[in-house]
C-alpha cells in the first residue's frame, strides 16, 4: 500500500493475527466467487470478471467496514454502497447474500437473470431490498456516490448537534475502468473534490482491461494525478487479489482523511482464479463454461460444490452483521434522546427524514396567480413557486449546471451548499448536465426524504438524458427544472432551441413532463412534481417559458395534475385546439379570432392526462370532435390525441424571440388557416415550421 | 509564460519590434473587441465577456499564425479553427470579417443574430462559409478539435510521402471554464493525449467567471496537473489580456512539442476594457449597453465610431490571408506533383478527399443475402456490410466505445488508429460514447470526404444524444452503429433495453433512423448511410439486433430507402401490420397463423418514408384498410401510420430475450388477439407490455 501523498500513517494487524487471517479470507472471498461463476454458470449470461478480481474489495466492505443492518435494510445512517460496475452485480448479490439481506436468499442467486427475480442482470433498488441504487451505466454510479456523500453531508450539517450525531455515514463505491472513462466521472469527481466530501470513497477496480482489450489500446492516463488534480486523496493497492491486509490499511487511511474523498486504486486480475481466463477480456461478459468453473475450483483449491458457502464464512458476516444490528439499536436510543433535547429539529427529522411525508397543507405555500398579478415569464413563476414552499419544506434543495441566473432557480433566503456551510440548500453544480442529473438522483434514493431539483435549458436535457431514465427506471424523486423551453427562447438560435427536446422526453417511462402555461399551472406542477418526489414515486420535469406569457383566467393549480382540461370553453364546440405552455394564448387568440365555436384545451402533461379515466379523456377529447394540437415542438407524437397538429419539424432559427416564432408559423393567422383545412377534412401534420 | 515542462525553448521577438507591435496589437485587439461590442449591442443579444477576453489570442491565430484562404475557406490543407466557447460567436464574426471572408461582411456582422444573416447567435457551418464546426453545446468543440485533429493525422498518415506533405495543418481551439467542466472534455481529451494528437492546440480562456459568479463556486480542480495527467503539454500565459508575445511564444512552443496535444491556459479578464463589468459575470451573456460602450472607448482610449475598423487593422489582416492564399497556390501545385508521382493515392485522394465522391458502382459491394444463407443478427449482418464496403471506401473508418466485440464494428483487414499507425481505420475510442460521437462528427466535417461510424448499444445513445443531435443540425455525415436494439438483448434488463430509445431518436430533425429486418435491408440501411455521409447530408443512425433474425425473401437492398414496402402480400388485404427490424418476422408469423387477408409492411424508417410522394405512401398504406404497428419500443409515435399499436410503454425486464419478448407480449398469439380487436374496431394502443 503506497499513499500518493505520505501523510497516513498505515495500521497493520499483529503478525500472528495476518496468517490466520489470510486463511480466512480467502475462504471468503472465494465463496463470492464461486458464487458468482455458479450462479453465471446456471443462468449461462452475466459477467464474472469483476466479482472474481473485486470479491477482496467487496469482502472487506460487507464483513469488517461498512455499517449496516441487513434485517433493516432502509436504516437511514446505514453506510451506503454503491456498484457502479454493475454489470458484476454478483459480487453484491454475493455479498448480500453472505451478509443475511433476506432480499438475496440462495434461491434468488439460483435465479439469477431470470424474470421476476430479485436477482436482475444489474443491480436495481426497485428490485432488491437493500440495494441503493440502480447501476449498469457506466460512470453513473461513481455520481450517484457523490450524491449520496453529498445527502449525508447535508442532513449531517442540518441535524447533528454538538451532543448528537444523528446522520454519520460513508459512502463506499466500487468501480472500473469504463466508468473512469465516462465523462460523467469527472464531473461528479471533479465536485466531489471541490465540495470535499471526505466521507467519500471509491475503489477503483484497476485490471488493466475493458471489453475491447488491454487499456493499453485507448485509456492510458495518469489516473492518480488525475484525481489528485481534483483535490481527492489517492492511494495505491499493488495486490488487490490477496493483499487483503492492504486494503484494510487504505480503508483506515481513508477515513482518516476527513478533508478530502478517497480514492483507492486496487490492482487486482480480472476474473482472478479462472486458470485460462483470467487477465484477458475473454471473461468480462460471458459465463465461464462447467469446464473452467471445474478447474477454477482445483487451481484455487476450492473443495466445495455448486452454491455452497462454508459455514464459516456465514459466520464471520453474521458476526458483522449483529455488530450492525446493534448500532442501528443505538442509534434509535441517540434518536430516543435526540427527540428530548432537540424536539423542533426532532419534529422536523421525523416527518421529513424517518416518515418521508409532506407537511399538512404545504400545499398553501404554492403561490396563486390572479387577475390583478403582471404577467410573467413560467421560469419566473416558478423562481417564485421555488422561493415559496422552500420555507415549508427544507428538504428541498438543488440548483443549476451554472444557469441559476437564467433558470432562476436560486432560493434567495438559503446559503450554498459548500464545505463550508454543507448545511446550504443552494448547490452550485458547474457546468456538468450529466453529473447533476445523477447526483439529484441518489440524493433522493438516500432514502431520508430529500427532494432535489436541478436545472439546465431544456435541450441540454440531452446532456443528461442518461440521468433522466435511469431517475425514471429507479423511481428517483428528482426534478428536473428547464427552462428555455421553445424557438421563442430567440438569438441563441438552433443549438440552443429544443424542438423534438420535449416529445423525445415524453418518451421516457415513468417521466412526468410537464409544461404549463402560466402561473398557476406553474404552481400545479410543482404540487406533482414534489408530491412524487416525497413518495419516491419517479421524476418530474418541467419544461418552463424563458418569455413573459399571457395569464389564461381559466388555468388552475389542482387540474393540471388531470394532464389536461379545458380552459377556453364553447358551448358547442365544432374544432378542440389542444396547446400547451406558451401555446395555450396562442390557442387562445385563435379561438377569439375566429367566427368558429371553439374549445382551447391546455394540456400541461400528455401522461397524467393519459392516466386519466376513459371517461374524462372523452369528456375533454370528445371523439367526434375534430381536435388540432399546437406546440412548438416536433408533431409526430400528438397524432395519439388529435387529428392534425401545428408544429415544428425542423431545427429552429437565430433570431428574435417573436421572429422565430412567426418565421415557424406560430401566427393567429396560421393558427386560422390551418383551423380551416382541419374543419374541411385535412389530417395530419398541416404546418411544421417549413417556410 | 510559463511551461510546464520546462523543454521548451522560448523566441522572443526583439525588442524594438515589441515597441511598435504592442500599440499595432491593441489596435487590432480593440476592433475586434469593439466589433462584438458594437454588434452585440445593436441585437441587444449575445454573449460579450468572451470576445472581449479572447481577441488577443483570436487576434494572433487569424492575423499570424493560421493558414487559411478566405477566398477558399474549404481548401482541404487549411488549418482548423473551434470556438469551443461559441457563445463568443462575435469573436469569430470579427476575425472572419477582418480577414475578409466573404461570408462575413460588415453589413453581415450588422445582422448579428437576425433572421437569415450569416451572423447566427452561435457559430453554424451550414449558415457560413468558413466556419468548421457548429458549437455553443460546451465541450462539444473541444471533442469536435479532437476530430479535426485525428482526421488531419489520418490523412496524413495514409497520403503523405517522404517527398510530399499533402496534409498538414494544426487544429486550434478556443475553450472557457464551462467546456472543462463539462465530461466531453474529459472524455475527448484523455483520448487526444492517449492517441498523442501533437497538431492540436487549445486554448483554455481562464478567467475564473462562469455564468453564476466566480469558479470559487465550484470549480477549483488543477486544470494544469488534469491535463498533465492526460498526457497533454501544458503551458500558462500570465496575461492574456494584454502581453500578446506570451501567446505568440506560447503558440511556437506548442507547435514545437509534437508528440502532444498541447493546452495553453490564457489568464484573461472577461469582458477585458468595459470599465464597470469586466472580471464579472455580469458581462457574461447580456448587451454591455451604449453607456458602458462609450465608457469602454474612452477607457481603451478607441476613438472610432460604431462598426469602423481601422484601415491598418485591415491591412494587417489583409497582408496575412494573402500569404495563405499563397499557401494554397504552393499547395496546387504540389498537388500537381504528387499526381504525377503518386497516380494511384492520387485518384483516390481526388475522388475520396476533393471530389467527395463515391467510387462507382461501390454499392455492388454490398452483401445481398440468399435463400441458401444462414439466419444471422442484424449486428453480424451489419459486420459483414462493413467489412465488405471497407476494401473499396478506404475513406470509411470507426469503432467502438469499448464494445466493438459485441458491436460487430472491427474492420477485420485494417490496423487500429493509433500515434504508431494514424493510418489504420479501426479507431479505440475507449468507454467514452459522448466524445466518440463529438469526433465522429468533425471528422465528417473535417471535409475531405471521410465516412466516420461510431458504436455503442442503442440505449446509451442517450449517453451521446448531444452529439447526434449536433450532428443532424450540422450535417455531418456521421453513422451512428447501434446493437441491442431492443428488450429481447434479455438478461442485462432495463438499465440495457432501449423501448423510448428508438423512438426518441426518430424525434431528431435530418437524422435518418433504420431498424433494418434482415440481412438485405441491413445493407440497404447502409447504402442510406454512406450516401448521406458522403454527401453530408446528415448522419444515420442503425438499429442493429442482438438476436438472429428470422429471413424474408421479400426484403430488399433498394426499397429499404423508400422508408417501408410491403413485404407479405395478400390479394386483399383486411388489414395491414406494419413492423420493422426483428418484429417483421413476428408480423409474417402472424399472418401465417391468421385466417384473415393481411399484408406485412416492414418500415426500415419512418424518415425517409415520410419524404415519399403521397402516392407510394397511400399505396403501402391505404386509408381505408385497418392498419398495426408491432415494435418493441413505445407506441406514441405510431400513431402518425397506424390506427392501433403493439408496443412496449414501460421499462423492460431481466430475463433471458424470448423470456422478455413473451413477457411483453410480442408473441404470434397476442398479435392475433390485437389484430382481432383492431378488426372490431379498437383503435390506439392495444399492448403496451403491462403483465
Amino acid at each position: 500500500m503506497e499513499d500518493a501523498h505520505g501523510t497516513c500513517t498505515l495500521h497493520p494487524s499483529p503478525s500472528d493475527l495476518v496468517l490466520n487471517q489470510f486463511d480466512v479470507d480467502m475462504e471468503c472471498c472465494n465463496s463470492i466467487r464461486f458464487l458468482a461463476v455458479d450462479a453465471i454458470n446456471k443462468a449461462k449470461s452475466g459477467h464474472p470478471g469483476a466479482p472474481l478480481g473485486q470479491a477482496p474489495m467487496g469482502h472487506i466492505l460487507f464483513s469488517e467496514v461498512m455499517n449496516y443492518n441487513p434485517q433493516n435494510p432502509f436504516w437511514v445512517n446505514r453506510d451506503r454502497f454503491v456498484l457502479s460496475s454493475g454489470h458484476g452485480c454478483m459480487l453484491q448479490y454475493a455479498l448480500m447474500h453472505l451478509a443475511g439481506f433476506p432480499s438475496v436468499t440462495m434461491d434468488d442467486i439460483r435465479q439469477f437473470r431470470q424474470l421476476n427475480s430479485r436477482t436482475p442482470g444489474h443491480p436495481e433498488n426497485f428490485e432488491t431490498a437493500g440495494i441503493d441504487v440502480t447501476t449498469g451505466p457506466l460512470g453513473m454510479g461513481i455520481a450517484n456516490a457523490v450524491g449520496l456523500a453529498a445527502a449525508e453531508r447535508h442532513l449531517a450539517s442540518t441535524y447533528n448537534t454538538n451532543h448528537v450525531e444523528l446522520i454519520s455515514h460513508y459512502t463506499y463505491c466500487i468501480c472500473g475502468d469504463g466508468c473512469m472513462q465516462e465523462g460523467l466521472s469527472h464531473e461528479a469527481c471533479a465536485l466531489a473534490g471541490h465540495l470535499q466530501l471526505g466521507k467519500l470513497i471509491l475503489f477503483y477496480d484497476d485490471n488493466n482491461i475493458t471489453i475491447e482489450g488491454s487499456t493499453e489500446l485507448s485509456f492510458t492516463e495518469d489516473v492518480t494525478a488525475r484525481f489528485n488534480a481534483y483535490n481527492w486523496h489517492v492511494q495505491t493497492v499493488a495486490d488487490g487479489n490477496t493483499d487483503l491486509d492492504a486494503i484494510r490499511s487504505a480503508i483506515q487511511c481513508a477515513k482518516e482523511e476527513q478533508a478530502r474523498p478517497s480514492l483507492i486504486r486496487v490492482k487486482t486480475t480480472i476474473g482472478f482464479g479462472a486458470p485460462t481466463k483470467a487477465g484477458s477480456a475473454s471473461i468480462h461478459g460471458a459465463a465461464v463454461g462447467a469446464e473452467e468453473a471445474r478447474a477454477m475450483r482445483e487451481h484455487l483449491k476450492w473443495e466445495h460444490g455448486e452454491f455452497e458457502v462454508p459455514d464459516m464464512v456465514y459466520d464471520i458476516y453474521a458476526t458483522h452483521a449483529q455488530q450492525g444490528t446493534e448500532q442501528e439499536q443505538r442509534w434509535w436510543s441517540l434518536w430516543a434522546n435526540y427527540q428530548k433535547h432537540e424536539p423542533e429539529l426532532a419534529n422536523q427529522f421525523k416527518r421529513a427524514v424517518l416518515d418521508r411525508e409532506l407537511p399538512e397543507k404545504w400545499e398553501e405555500s404554492l403561490p396563486q396567480v390572479s387577475a390583478t398579478d403582471k404577467a410573467l415569464a413560467s421560469r419566473q413563476h416558478s423562481q417564485a413557486c421555488l422561493n415559496a414552499i422552500s420555507d415549508v419544506l427544507p428538504e428541498l434543495m438543488g440548483g443549476s449546471a451554472d444557469l441559476g441566473p437564467s433558470n432562476l432557480t436560486v432560493l434567495k433566503k438559503e446559503k450554498d451548499f459548500s464545505h463550508q456551510t454543507f448545511e446550504g440548500r443552494n448547490m452550485r453544480f458547474g457546468v456538468r448536465e450529466f453529473g447533476m442529473a445523477a447526483i439529484c438522483n441518489a440524493m433522493s434514493l438516500h432514502g431520508t426524504g430529500l427532494m432535489p431539483y436541478c436545472a439546465t435549458f431544456t435541450v441540454f436535457t440531452d446532456y443528461m438524458r442518461g440521468a433522466i431514465r435511469v431517475a425514471a427506471l429507479s423511481k428517483a424523486g428528482s426534478i428536473f427544472i428547464t427552462t428555455h423551453d421553445s424557438v421563442a427562447l430567440g438569438e441563441d438560435g438552433p443549438t440552443h432551441q429544443p424542438t423534438e427536446t420535449i416529445p423525445s422526453l415524453r418518451m421516457i417511462p415513468n417521466l412526468v413532463v410537464l409544461r404549463p402555461a402560466d402561473g398557476n399551472e406553474t404552481s400545479g406542477s410543482y404540487k406533482v412534481a414534489i408530491e412524487r418526489s416525497k413518495k419516491l414515486e419517479g421524476p418530474t420535469l418541467l419544461c418552463l417559458s424563458r418569455q413573459t406569457l399571457a395569464k389564461n383566467d381559466k388555468t388552475c393549480i389542482h387540474k393540471t395534475s388531470l394532464g389536461a382540461y379545458v380552459v377556453g370553453e364553447s358551448s358547442d364546440p365544432a374544432l378542440i385546439l389542444v396547446a400547451t405552455g406558451s401555446e395555450v394564448s396562442l390557442a387562445m387568440a385563435a379561438k377569439a379570432a375566429m367566427d368558429v365555436e371553439i374549445r382551447v384545451v391546455s394540456m400541461p402533461s400528455c401522461e397524467l392526462f393519459r392516466q386519466q379515466p376513459r371517461s374524462y379523456k372523452d369528456s375533454i377529447l370528445p371523439r367526434h370532435i375534430p381536435k388540432m394540437s399546437i406546440e412548438m415542438s416536433t408533431t409526430f407524437a400528438w397524432m395519439e390525441f388529435v387529428d392534425a397538429c401545428i408544429g415544428i419539424n425542423r431545427f429552429g432559427v437565430s433570431a428574435p424571440g417573436p421572429v422565430c416564432e412567426k418565421h415557424l408559423g406560430f401566427t393567429v393567422d396560421n393558427v386560422q388557416l390551418c383551423a380551416r383545412r382541419l374543419l374541411q377534412g385535412e389530417r395530419g401534420c398541416l404546418s411544421d415550421g417549413s417556410a
